[in-house]
């Protein structure tokens, strides 16, 4: 095997640093998506790229590739990436860590003197903060695997109010490659992809493990702008049963659904139930009953018979509430994802690596999307490694440790190095 | 008995439609409590007592008495009362009715030459509103009276910063003899309170029935600020056993008084729990677990017991949810008051005048507070009759039909003619 393979985490630590003080909004950290912040994060890793003697090229939708040659040059290649953009007044952690790593792994590589089998590239994706700007998900890895659609090239940055081609040609990129239907990346071309990322969530640090082997990201069944319309009325002069108590049945909904997930947990079943926002509107107030409340849903499973089962019980719930209480639930539009399962031969492998190695490691699912998703839906082996972290992400507080960060790093190269070697 | 008596609804009509001539807002009624609202109705009752030919006088804190004299001009009066002062962009009919139906009856007995046994006076009261604008209650009933504490002078009034005293001196009164303890009204000169008001609730236009006689005035257990703390984490990566969801906590609580409710009324009890306001605040947001939620929670009840039970449900819920949900729950300042009951006589009398009339009529509580309260406290045997009304009180669409109001004035009136005769 490979002994003194070993990641430059030093390397890493220098431009988490360089990536902190160039995106520093005096909150947070803001790295905008096709903007400014992404672009200084991107043109830093190039720089970077060309330092280290790597291959460096940039795909017409604007994702950067850097490429350390394998033996065999007509080999698939493994890629290793993630993104650079962040949130407004986000952290420096989310996305810039599996970038990283990435190059940790790489440089490690050329460190060391090792020629991996196949190519190795870290891709820096474009605009995977989708959420924060634009209303579509991974246009970035989407538009270089192919699947991203032109109508989606309209959506408009949530800031500036301009399409997503528009902000593309700003940056340079050219968005008719998306309108041809044409792509740099797919399973003719890569053979698996590989992202390490924070992982958003308290289960690691919880559990006192530095890293994760994520199974899969789970589909997800939202609402974001349901409501429930009853009678306000005097709290004092109105007897329950002339009341239409919006915020009550609300209460009662959010409770039922609340029981039917500890049901499906109880039965070994993986999902979570999320109210994100609830509650009474601003016409709420004292001696008033609320003639109104408003809920945003987040409902996710691996497993769509979780997903689907709790929107059953919903609307079971809301028929059986509605006649109870005398009140109109209006749901909205409902949104979502279709669930994305990891790759078992990438898992496999990341397990290997990670027990030669003696790396505690926990088998996980995702919470959030990622890049990762992209990938696996094109038919690539796609496979993700969670790195433990403090206070979540998507915030100025996101916390990484670099010993636990380095222990991602080797993982992640002793996959690189020998995946389908 | 009393064959030709009948009030001057007439009379009424035409003093609504002045009030509401000069005291609307472009949106509703607004008639401030020691402000000019007030003045203007106070100065056109006093106008129409003069034209009458009733005797009139003001108390130094502002109350105005129009008495038709009795025929043993020693005995105690029978009171006719309520208040002219509305919420900001409020109705026309809550507490002007009262007043209106007082003036009815006395300019009806008038007309038919009818003079009562003892005196009766319409009273219109001061600044019942005090929810809207002090934070005291009653304080012009409760001046007159004697019941005013000369602490509660220095309350601030919401919109203008300046005390009641201020308020009070600024308006010609003499807030001296709230401070010296005096009083003008007790159970030494007041035979008997009676209060006609819109219902404010739906009861009676629910029931199909055009007036309500009123038992009491319930009690109430008041939460104004209280807030539940958790944890905000992200809303995919964060499993159930890591939460600490505010909303969900919150949720558990309204449903567990809400069915403790149900156990209640199925018992045979009276009461009303109401969140009124209830939810997620601003920093609430998709794919966030819910890190704080806030409530505001009115209970009430003519029988304490039932209140307390309330209570002792709430403390028990509250340990419960945090020790199963990792939360903690802040309840803030309790505040509240005590149940009164309208006087037996006083309801028997009302009764018998109902019956006499053939009127249909609802025995019934009370859901807000009213000036009766203060009047019932000092021992005076008070009592209430309720109009039935559309679309509640204290907005600009209270409603109330003429019709529905001429038949709670025939039983003020045959009450006033008969009462103590």
């Amino acid at each position: 095997m490979l002994p003194n393979l070993t990641p430059d985490v030093a390397l890493a630590a220098k431009l988490f640093d360089e990536l902190r003080a160039k995106s520093f909004d005096g909150v947070g950290i803001t790295r905008e998506a096709y903007g400014p912040g992404e672009r200084m994060a991107h043109a830093l890793m190039a720089e970077t790229a060309d330092r280290l003697g790597l291959e460096r090229r940039t795909d017409p939708v604007g994702n950067l590739y850097m490429t350390l040659p394998g033996a065999d040059r007509a080999a698939k290649q493994v890629i290793l990436g993630s993104h650079l953009d962040s949130v407004q007044q986000g952290g420096n952690f989310d996305g810039a860590a599996g970038v990283l790593a990435g190059l940790a792994a790489v440089a490690g590589m050329q460190r060391a003197g090792f020629t991996p089998a196949r190519d190795v590239t870290v891709m820096v994706t474009r605009a995977e903060e989708a959420g924060a700007w634009f209303p579509t998900s991974f246009p970035g890895s989407r538009g270089a695997l192919g699947r991203l659609a032109a109508a989606e090239l309209e959506v408009k940055r949530m800031d500036t109010g301009r399409s997503l081609a528009d902000h593309m040609a700003e940056e340079g990129f050219d968005p008719g490659f998306v309108r041809r239907g044409e792509r740099v990346l797919g399973p003719d071309n890569v053979a698996a992809y590989l992202e390490v990322h924070i992982e958003q969530g308290p289960v690691l640090e919880a559990e006192g493990i530095p890293i994760g082997i994520v199974t899969g990201i789970p589909g997800s069944r939202r609402l974001r702008a349901a409501r429930v319309l009853g009678e306000t009325n005097h709290s004092g002069g109105t007897p329950r049963k002339y009341r239409r108590d919006a915020a009550m049945a609300l209460a009662e909904l959010a409770v039922t659904l609340d029981e039917e997930w500890v049901r499906l947990e109880a039965r070994g079943h993986r999902l979570v139930v999320t109210f994100c926002v609830m509650g009474t509107t601003a016409e709420a107030g004292f001696t008033k009953i609320p003639g109104e409340a408003v809920f945003q849903l987040d409902v996710r499973s691996q497993d769509l018979r979780c997903t689907d089962r709790i929107y059953e019980v919903l609307y079971e719930a809301v028929a059986r509430i509605e006649a109870r209480r005398g009140v109109r639930f209006e749901l909205g539009e409902e949104g979502g994802s279709r669930p994305s399962s990891m790759d078992d031969g990438v898992q496999a492998a990341l397990k290997r690596a990670a027990e030669a190695l003696s790396i505690p490691h926990l088998i996980m699912p995702s919470g959030g999307g990622h890049d990762a998703v992209a990938f696996a839906q094109a038919g690539i082996p796609a496979g993700m490694l969670f790195v433990r972290n403090q206070h979540g992400s998507h915030n100025p507080k996101e916390a990484m440790r670099i010993e636990d960060f380095a222990e991602a790093c080797k993982v992640a190269q002793r996959f690189a190095a020998e995946y389908g070697a």
